[in-house]
């Protein structure tokens, strides 16, 4: 997969030579390239912005620079592949989307800073991706987040870092609560259940404490959740103890 | 403001130091520690993880070197702050919560990595966040974003660099379309009516587009809006000429 980035703090992207990201960068999985669209501007003080047309605060990004930008990427890559507006009013970024953002050849992110978009830039986008309901300095955590999302579903790039954690979005509930060691921590025990070697007791506990949390903090997932017969007695139960709990 | 964070990999926090939030820091706004837990391991491998109780895949943050991690925080800055988990079973993020993270002296962020915390870890923690229903490599990128939302709210931080475009979410609608220089770009041009210098058709044409934006990408955001007596008229209008566009 090709990945390119257009933005004006090229620096900031250094995150993405790191963990595993970095190591699909290393082995040739992803090509990364961030290129700074300063470097296309075609007047003599690099300027990239300017005053908004009908009045307004703050300045806007010109298309001149970013359009060239693109098509210098175009010229060298042969396509633009996917182009993603990192934008507040884009759709809601989610793990359905970093699965078919997975499957591209080709991912090419505009990422902006402070200011607004020359309206125009959005012809070349085929995305407008946001992270969610809150303002950003700029697009490029935007775009490293969507990236980090993309990236770690490439099945070469999980290789056996894969952790049970990483499930909380495929089962369809939430994590059950987990313990590593020492088993007594300032005073804080790891539950007996799970040192009693005891198999289907520790399957039915952690099955009872994923829906708990499910239950507690995101009911909303259990609207559509498929549930067996015995995760049905399970909830009731639940429901008992956390009204005794009141 | 002081703000920690405990990560394994200090140096994805690079973005940090640039931009706006970089400035912030610079001009000692912002104290900005970031803490490698793995130096806080009493074991001799710096081992700062282990596997789960009661079985599972992958590994576990063990609860020692974060608890050890904290308390040298809080020996050296006289308190904790809030302490906020980045999981993706965490509230989702918002401005609101920006804006609420905004008021607070001291933050302190922990950002795991791949692998999942010790439960007990979570008796640390004041709030747990996620930023949306999507799976990261780690909490990194996370608590990058809640700082950049959070900080860029600081008055000093914003000064006159805030732009229109930052406006989003504090109008109730998404931003019109706005355009800078040229006004014929590659054959695009700006619409006659920012041109005209006719203020009072300029300030119905921005209304109309950002009630026509948001009722086209985010119709959400019109339940609980406030609307004006001509504010319906013009959505009025906007539903006729989008329904003659099918």
């Amino acid at each position: 997969m090709r990945i390119d980035v257009l933005s004006l703090f090229p620096n900031m992207f250094t995150p993405m030579r790191e963990s595993i990201i970095g190591k699909t960068i290393e082995r040739g999985l992803v090509d990364f390239q961030v290129t700074d669209f300063r470097d296309y501007t075609d007047n003599k003080h690099n300027k990239v912005d300017d005053e908004i047309y009908g009045g307004g605060q703050g300045m806007l990004l010109m298309p001149q620079p970013i359009f060239d930008a693109m098509d210098a990427i175009e010229a060298e890559a042969g396509s633009r592949g996917r182009v993603i507006l990192m934008d507040p009013a884009g759709k809601t970024f989610n793990q359905a989307m970093a699965e078919e953002l997975a499957q591209e050849e080709h991912l090419t992110f505009i990422a902006g800073h402070y200011e607004g978009y020359d309206e125009r830039i959005r012809n070349l986008v085929t995305d407008e991706i946001s992270l969610g309901d809150f303002v950003l300095t700029g697009g490029e955590l935007g775009a490293m987040v969507v990236i980090d999302a993309t990236v770690r579903l490439l099945d070469e790039a999980l290789g056996d870092q894969m952790s049970a954690v990483d499930d909380s979005f495929s089962t369809g509930l939430l994590e059950y609560p987990q313990y590593t060691r020492p088993a007594d921590f300032r005073g804080m025990k790891v539950p007996d259940v799970l040192m009693s070697g005891h198999h289907a007791n520790i399957a039915t506990w952690k099955r009872k404490e994923a829906l708990r949390r499910t239950y507690l903090r995101r009911p909303d997932l259990l609207t559509d959740y498929d549930f067996t017969k015995e995760e049905r007695q399970l909830l009731k139960e639940i429901k008992a103890e956390e009204a005794n709990e009141i």
